[in-house]
């Protein structure tokens, strides 16, 4: 559901062409310093504006409604919303009848039964993913030492990025991409067995990102076509430094003190200019579909500090639960 | 933490080599024919007994301690145990102070400060997952017309699968795999936005499973090389049906009706004959150990029914949501 | 923390003096008529104006910020806000240091290291209520058939309510009161055992309403005194209606189709206008204190709607709990 | 449902007349000395025997099935359960078709639509609170210098407890109680707004124990009668210590360092050996029905236990919450 955490607990609302997009933060510690050009660059940071990104441009300016008093965090919910602005729902009108191939259209239009705003993908839009960067950060406010960067490592399977994203523009077409996410500077024990292993909730918030089709743990998918005498990390110090770190710093879903690393692939964007094939879902016909609206043609481009807030916010939470029981 | 679900609810427990392994359902619906020998097909699946299977043979046989009357559930809790009864603990005795690259034996000793139950793995032991299975044989009689079957796709890289783990044992090493889970059969509207994905929630169980390093849905990583107009599954039919099945049956985080398709990458076993570099916890002193005790050459031969449990389990709690809130 | 609710959940947040209050509910089913207009006899309802309650008079229009589309509800996460306009801080300088008797200022002080917001009582004002009522207004429409009504049953112990609320305004002074909360129209089989029972849920959500001390349901305290043979309501016809309602209609925690009834004890508002002794939380020394600021001198006035309100959203959330695994 | 809690979390399970009964305890600390034990002194509290209690005798020894290893907490879920032993079920066999007034029978029947185990209470039993006296054993060994106490205040409304027990033998009626329960050695700030204040989780876990239908904090209902000048509780040192108690060590939902002080109602037990009016739900005629099986006159006497295992519970999830959070 809208809600994610045990203790550092996020509620997110909103749909792209609503009045708003935001996010409540419960379980934030009192006494941080916050203010709203906190915020500022990692929302720059998931902004639209460069070639493969929509052309719908929105401020993206936080309004913090609860939670800070003199600057501070009070220790109460704090809540961020974003305003929407630049909207076109005109753009969206036939998609009520006629689900786009790719996108949430057709299970949104059946799960709410014909009640779910369309309008711009509504709460499916990945304009919602506004609020997982403010929480993200505040939450890297909260996790102390460990520090999170991401990385595109392909887009459309080449690294010659900005030639491949303008080939998918000029094609009216979309491509995806992988990212790396690597966390450092961790200590040893954020992880609860059984079921909150910190690959679980990971995955868990990451797979809540529109558009990602896999996650890989380190060695990941190649660790299937290893030995065991290759893949295992030979401990090298005694705070449990490893000599390789196939295991992505995690050991029986527990930080080990070594780096936390993954790698997501993100699919291409569905929205495309490309005649597609669907349904009219009241006519009850099949159907042609050209895509109207403003899109990103590499959505890939704005996940990196997504994915790095809501791997902050994975562990905000897994170290407020470690600080409570095991400390 | 060792609970997990919103309305199917399972709350996990045991170790190793304690008295005995289980696990608590809770939110389970009255009058579901139940029985002893209901669990046992399942169970057995996940035997060990075969090459490339540890030595330890236990004949896991499920004891219900409540939630069933007459052979029918109740609606109250169901408590199933395994007894443990084939323990060498001794084996486990050095592992106190060395550390097994690979297992978790180090966080435990962190975490736990000392305290951990080390023999056999204590709680990180891969026997925990009888209580997983024996939940997905309950969810599975809640799923209605859903079916989920797994299947091996490559052992070591290889498809030869007895010939490579016999290879694995002979070399006193192990060796992982790639195991494919698919579900079909099939309601629109599963997945809750916006962290109740379907792939959040399967995600999410699938990593509390021992030794899983990766998931894909649908086209996965390959995904991230694909264009828009290749990856975009165009509707065939007004019920939905697409003519790929690149999203795996899921669009938005929802269910589409189309098959849910995934695949895990499990890496080689730790524990292994060889001889491995770790530390002495004790003496501060780095050093080399020889794993002693019973171990699977190939932990991915057992994991498919555990993989087809927390499916099941993920969706069996996805459909209770489903009913209270949209149905 | 500030969200609650398995299935029907509600996240509260904002501070009194702060930018606004607000609720985000999440789990209500799409296709729900609502508009900003449905809030407000309710809102009405609690709204200060009358004689023994605050000057402090604020428009409280529900601002809608998510979830409705066209006039009904889309199924995403609804949240409302109600700006705060007449907000007079200076009144409140004083108590960053001097703690009134029977507030929270002192040990939200000391909880959030100084941090917390003290204007109006920041977070614990009973002016986050207002989301409260407003979720009552969304839960009233889930719950079908269910009504709940409330009624002052006494004031400072008598019953000619406008004349002993004018004596303690005239002394500046405050009274409480008792709340009686009936739902009628009932299912059986609401309540989930063991800890989801009826007065579980309702309880721990009355007892979040700021002021009250006390709760009873049915018989109450009366029970302690009876016999069984008095207490227990022999069954009268075989839809399980009853000759008495001792029981309040719950037995075991699962409603019997008989009306619940309970009473809760709203203490006395804790600011009021006499001398009181309190301590300087910055000269360490004791001290007098005369508490400015615009109060309620009957709060009981105000927290029937209140009352109502977090029954029906207990009652919505057992609701759509008893849909997805019982029906 | 059937667990409760944030992080010290419990899930209890069993019925009456089942194999056992139980409870799975996550969330303890590593390292706590315990041992099955530790746990006689307040399941002997808990037991039957005296006169007005029932004639069914158990030794009610604790199996610890998991998450103790040499006399320690692992950290690992604790799971401890009872066999029932001494069970009369063909007892129960006429209440299959004719609930008991003031009993589950009739509200269990049709939740679980004949399914649910009617011997003995099944699920709905009091024997259920097995489980919640352990984990309250275990529960006061989290909340450090913290005590708590319960005392009966009244049984039948009276003060002489043997006599009017044995009255009420005598006349094959039961009696009722209150109860007080009592917690000092407090630390200030336990207790999370909006929705976990003290109160609620009290209050929370104390209806779920069966048979009570009333609790006041402090003033309690008196509360309602008094003035705002005479309810409010002055402070009298820098620690806050307050000079009254009205507040019963709570304000705001928090702790603020004075004693927690609550009483709660004890219905008098349902099984009476009286003649009552019920239905058969087989013929759907009314009839008479005199109870058989074995039963307490007076079930306040054992709840003292239970009262207090439960306000250890409650404050050990806070206390660990409070750590996590804001230390």
């Amino acid at each position: 559901m809208n809600s994610f955490g045990r203790l550092f607990r996020i509620s997110i609302f909103g749909e792209s062409h609503g009045k708003s997009v935001g996010i409540s933060i419960d379980g934030c510690p009192s006494g941080i310093s916050l203010c709203a050009e906190d915020f500022l660059p990692d929302l720059s940071r998931r902004k639209s504006g460069a070639a493969g990104t929509t052309p719908r441009v929105e401020k993206d300016l936080p309004i913090i409604l609860s939670g800070v008093f003199n600057n501070k965090t009070t220790g109460a919910p704090l809540t961020i919303i974003f305003e929407n602005q630049n909207t076109k729902s005109n753009d969206y009108l036939n998609l009520y009848d006629t689900p786009r191939p790719g996108h949430a259209d057709f299970v949104a239009a059946r799960k709410f039964k014909g009640f779910a705003d369309y309008t711009g993908g509504g709460h499916f839009s990945g304009r919602i993913t506004l609020g997982l960067v403010a929480a993200g950060v505040v939450a890297k406010k909260i996790i102390g030492d460990i520090r999170i960067n991401s990385e595109i490592k392909e887009l459309g399977g080449r690294t010659d990025f900005e030639q491949v994203v303008q080939e998918a523009v000029n094609n009216h077409d979309s491509i995806g991409g992988i990212i790396e996410v690597k966390a450092t500077g961790l200590p040893i024990g954020l992880g609860e067995p059984f079921f909150d292993s910190v690959e679980a909730v990971i995955s868990h918030l990451i797979f809540s990102i529109p558009a990602i089709k896999a996650i890989e743990f380190g060695s990941g998918f190649a660790a299937a076509k290893m030995k065991g005498s290759e893949h295992n990390d030979n401990f090298i110090a005694k705070d449990g430094k490893t000599e390789t770190n196939n295991a992505a710093g995690i050991n029986g879903g527990i930080t080990n003190g070594n780096d936390i690393v993954f790698r997501i692939a993100v699919k291409p964007t569905s929205s495309i200019g490309k005649v597609q094939h669907t349904m009219n879902m009241n006519t009850n016909e099949m159907t042609d579909l050209e895509v109207v609206g403003r899109h990103d043609a590499c959505i890939a481009l704005r996940v990196p500090v997504v994915a790095e807030a809501v791997t902050a916010i994975a562990l905000a939470d897994l170290s407020l639960i470690y600080k409570g029981i095991h400390k």
